[in-house]
């Protein structure tokens, strides 16, 4: 049973990653009106929030503020990460010919024509808000694109793509494990990696802070991955490992309230992210 | 009979697109390299080159020259434009379990899954080369973004998918001839308008060329898209009308060498692009 002091900190971790993601999906509300033409726009809504939450969006907004940033100079990357997971979540269900295992079932409320189509609206979405989001005032169109370079790494061909393919066994990498930790560190790692990186660089972070949070966040989002895994249970190893590589990360950002954002990788707010 | 001078003109406009079409090609064979995971690099360099050349990428790197600019400024745009029309294609011809009417049969070398994916990886590749090609010394990255948002919003849910959306029936706009020419417009139209004025933005452009050379990109993508349709021989009137419209646009370019450029839609041309 936890002590009450550990009680007040989980209360507290858990209502400030309660409000970054109540943010990002207010910014993406505002920022994805239904407007004509509706048939496009409507779906496009939909499926936007219809996908899980990835906490790769929440992160990018924490490490902006760990570094000392604004919340409000990372809605925009958190945003189109958000977007890009939800295009890939969307396109990961399209009932194609060849699928080779079936998909846990869900509810498509579109037809596939229109589930695709709108996935491949979502993409170029996603990094339109982000290069629109340029204010000259707080942050520098160079940094912008670099955050661009990270999320198309991340989201593509190199990264959550790749790790696509693996999952649907279009290629053979090792044992069922192997796999496994593959497919996470391609999905969920690298696109929180890429979330703690962009806010980072986004908060004015330096490079050392950018490559240490980047590290953590490839750490966190594999322990998420694997967590999410029907073989979690025989990997309990394997999480621990990757749980203590991503506390040596942060206990190396010297003089920062790292509390926050290690509250990423304990159970009981990973209980609450996936409430 | 067309006379000697004018078979040296037709000549000179089609070693020049020529030209400008194997630059763009040379630099995405040199931006895809086939390399590491191979099962995911070789379908997208294939799939990249399997698709039909679209004129707006060749029409990016005429209009950065027409307003001053070096052929290069213009490059990685003109493959991102590419490589956006080459995804869009290759999820065209997806086998999905509702395609409402069946697609003119192409030959797939790989499983609906790869392709799938493969549409999905090159997207964000597409914008990953053109945040990159950034050189503080040549384009500012402020430019860079404002492409971005241009070639963004002509591929995303508001231009090219919209124009998919009609493509496929999927909603009810009017007549047959009224969707084609929506489709022709959001697809073929917005396309050659977004290169045009991307090319005039990294050639730096005044806002009224960028504009004008806009409109020159919609007119004269819509003739080629309405001219590839199965009934453009009943749409003579609207195609001449474009091309009027089209030709009007260039003469308000005072003082720019026009002559390449309005080759775009003349049918000499148009038979070298499709050969």
């Amino acid at each position: 049973r936890p002590s009450p002091r550990c009680i007040v900190a989980m209360a507290r971790t858990q209502s400030y990653w309660a409000s970054v993601e109540a943010e990002i999906e207010a910014y993406l509300k505002k920022s994805i009106p239904i407007r004509s033409p509706e048939t496009v726009f409507e779906p496009m809504h939909h499926l936007t929030f219809a996908a899980p939450r990835t906490t790769a969006a929440a992160l990018c907004v924490a490490a902006c503020e760990l570094v000392g940033g604004g919340r409000d100079q990372a809605m925009a990357a958190a945003a189109a990460i958000h977007l890009m997971h939800a295009a890939a979540y969307t396109h990961e269900h399209l009932p194609l010919t060849d699928r080779p295992r079936p998909r846990p079932g869900i509810q498509h409320k579109y037809d596939p024509n229109i589930e695709l189509l709108t996935g491949d609206g979502i993409i170029p979405f996603g990094l339109e808000l982000l290069a629109r989001s340029m204010d000259p005032a707080r942050t520098k169109p160079d940094k912008i694109l670099r955050v661009i370079v990270e999320i198309t790494r991340a989201t593509g061909s190199q990264g959550m793509v790749d790790g696509q393919y693996q999952e649907l066994g279009l290629d053979q990498l090792g044992s069922e494990y192997d796999i496994i930790e593959y497919v996470c560190r391609k999905k969920e790692g690298e696109l929180h990696a890429c979330g703690a990186a962009c806010g980072a660089i986004l908060g004015g972070g330096a490079e050392e802070e950018i490559e240490t949070l980047r590290r953590f966040g490839l750490h966190a989002g594999m322990v998420q991955g694997i967590q999410g895994k029907k073989k979690a249970g025989l990997m309990e190893e394997k999480i621990e490992k990757l749980k203590e590589l991503a506390h040596k990360e942060l206990k190396s950002l010297k003089g920062k309230k790292t509390e926050l954002i290690s509250s990423l990788i304990e159970p009981s707010v990973a209980a609450v992210q996936i409430s």
